[in-house]
């Protein structure tokens, strides 16, 4: 039997981490994080990746989109790595575990082999991914979709935030534009530990999920332009609302997701929006908003994205505003190795626990090595619905645990493998 | 007969005092002004107005709400003043008419005055009040409400700003915290002259509307809590989405606009909105918006507000999210007094100005006056259907001229009027 982890240690670390970029929700009297990505606080966050990387003993590299990567020596240095990630930047309201499990239970996972003093046949690589959370400046998986090829360092380099700062600017300023070249070499594979996010481990009762696939996604950012007028004085039938066609295009969005003409799992979010001028006494002249599409099934994204086409024309016409968008994010369905997902299985069932499998609601780091090299995930339910995003956001000492002794005993057995570079 | 004003000059000064805050809107290539109130461009439109009152002889003073008065002296000094007046500060996406003509043409009659050597038997005082608009500290009609003493200086004092900036702080900074005292000593009379901020006079063809009345309007600041979590990962079923319950609510108001509930001229409007945390996926855990409600009859007023509180509550229920509000301002509908639209019409008809009774749409310094001296307005129509707070608001040279050539005759009468203090 392999190794199990210290289930307090791995919390003790979730706990550290989450100290920094620690805010009080003064609503709600919960400790939160942000750790925008390339803020000072995500800066904080890497150098306590990086120092725990060295205080194992690990060999630390930054590529120059900013990915850690801290490597643990095999007994054939030519063999391709294991690579156990995630990430640790954060929504601006985020809690402990979205992300930083991923990193802090691989680094426990090295700390309990180096315990066991167990030596594997390929190396081992422990990696957090800079900005996969794309809050800031509007594309997620930056540093986990550079390190694939998916997305050209370049224009990553050129992303900018809303105060017009840009990447690589930033990425240099807090000290994490590093010289490892990207795209990086396919590793062996890849495995994830990630919480759901989600409610359905915790209410079915299961304590590990066998991630199958990351769902279809699809952002939008969209203007609509109308006729800015007095509030007081224009006419009803003379107005044309640019906030008002939001709001519609909003209800809509959720006939949508409910409507069951997507599926059951279709979902449609208007996370963000901003009138213009934005002013108590004044018809809004322009709206500016953001729409999150998901779904599991590509043809039924698909068929989403028509119909909400559709929809931006129809109020368009009935609300007699210009709508016009743009892509932010666009990605199908990434389904997971089988391989990884039957080892993912094949350990929880050792360990005697409840497993089953589920499809991520959430973009992952995982879906960008997918391309690239056999991946896959493991799941932990949470508490509160799984609330994430949101300073509630927890799963116990045990959930944590068994998340990790699952990655651990899928590393060691990939990291065993005969065959292959 | 009495004498004319000078079109051409009436309509430069309109355009140089547009010159200040002046900017390029980029979309529609037009210039719009910015005078937000106590910014320092709302500073540099005030020395133009005190440039003005002081190269015309007028006896300049400041009071402690910032208000400026330019007093013309009568024959009597112990009479009480007519005063004519307006405003100068503007929303953030203005026009050069809106409050501008009625103090830059209060100041032109003056101007006509001096040079057809006519003294009145009372004196004559122009007034710009401070932050009609309220587009900044959330409550309109500051100046001329503390004048007229409905707001106590205290409470205006304290007005604070989104990023917290302080009324009195921002007066006194901007170098307009006079000493004259507040209340004012109410004036003989008091009339303005306006662009009407709609598009009913243009439509019709007239030339100059007599306003019977302020609509009645009511403002509120809503805060509609629900709970944030993650777009891909959160079931629709378990969402408690407060961006989706503003924009039912926004629907809902346009409905109520439409009804007919509430008379043919209800008008409702949601001008700011803002998600927290505001991203693309994130669930909106909390959103804060604005609902002006207008209303030309008191009680159809009544009922729209108590119907809005009934949908908070619908609202509440359905989307499961809680909603909290205050009122940021509310007056009832202000009649204006019939002497003075009897002069109003008397002077458009001896002019040979077509001329029809209007109900102001809009807030207006007026009737902040009405309660305690005999009050009226001048209204003249507006091109591209009356829009205005839009760099598109426009009056040409002859209608400006035509609601100023009324505003003299006007003036005159009232500061020749026998009998009273």
């Amino acid at each position: 039997m392999n190794p199990s982890i210290d289930k307090n240690r791995l919390f003790q670390s979730i706990e550290d981490l989450g100290g920094i970029g620690g805010y009080l929700d003064e609503r709600t009297g919960l400790r939160g994080v942000n750790r925008l990505a390339l803020t000072d606080a995500d800066a904080e966050g890497r150098r306590y990746v990086v120092a725990t990387m060295k205080s194992l003993g690990l060999d630390v590299t930054v590529d120059r989109i900013g990915n850690l990567f801290g490597r643990r020596a095999g007994r054939d240095a030519k063999l391709r790595p294991v690579m156990m990630g995630s990430h640790v930047d954060s929504v601006p309201t985020a809690g402990k575990f979205d992300g930083c499990l991923g990193v802090l239970g691989a680094l426990e996972v090295v700390r309990t082999l180096d315990a066991a003093k167990v030596t594997t046949r390929r190396p081992i690589v422990v990696a957090a991914f800079t900005d996969e959370e794309g809050s800031r400046f509007g594309t997620d998986m930056v540093g986990s979709a550079v390190a694939s090829g998916r997305l050209l360092l370049e224009q990553a380099y050129a992303l900018r935030d809303r105060k017009g700062c840009v990447f690589r600017d930033e990425l240099e300023r807090i000290g994490f534009l590093g010289n490892a070249k990207v795209p990086i070499e396919p590793p062996h594979a890849y495995v994830e530990c990630h919480i759901e996010q989600g409610p359905i481990l915790r209410a079915s009762g299961f304590d590990i999920g066998v991630v199958t696939s990351v769902q279809a996604i699809s952002w939008r950012e969209v203007t609509i332009s109308g006729k800015s007028g007095h509030a007081g004085a224009t006419p009803i039938g003379l107005r044309a609302d640019a906030g008002l066609a939001a709001s519609r295009l909003n209800v809509k969005l959720r006939e949508m997701a409910t409507s069951g003409r997507y599926g059951k799992e279709m979902r449609a979010t208007m996370g963000a929006i901003a009138h213009e001028p934005g002013l108590v006494n004044i018809v809004p002249g322009r709206a500016t908003l953001t729409v999150d599409l998901r779904n599991p099934d590509d043809a039924m994204m698909k068929k989403a994205e028509a119909d909400l086409l559709a929809t931006f024309d129809e109020i368009s016409k009935s609300d007699h505003v210009e709508i016009a968008w743009r892509q932010t994010a666009r990605t199908p369905v990434v389904p997971f190795h089988s391989k990884i997902q039957a080892l993912v299985a094949e350990a929880a069932a050792v360990r005697g626990l409840r497993h089953e499998k589920i499809a991520s609601g959430a973009g992952q780091d995982a879906q960008e090595f997918a391309p690239i090299c056999p991946s896959g995930m493991v799941f932990i339910p949470g508490e509160y619905d799984g609330v994430s995003h949101n300073p509630r956001e927890y799963s116990t000492p045990e959930q944590c645990a068994n998340g990790i002794n699952v990655l651990l005993d899928v590393a060691l057995r990939l990291a065993d493998e005969e065959g292959g570079p």
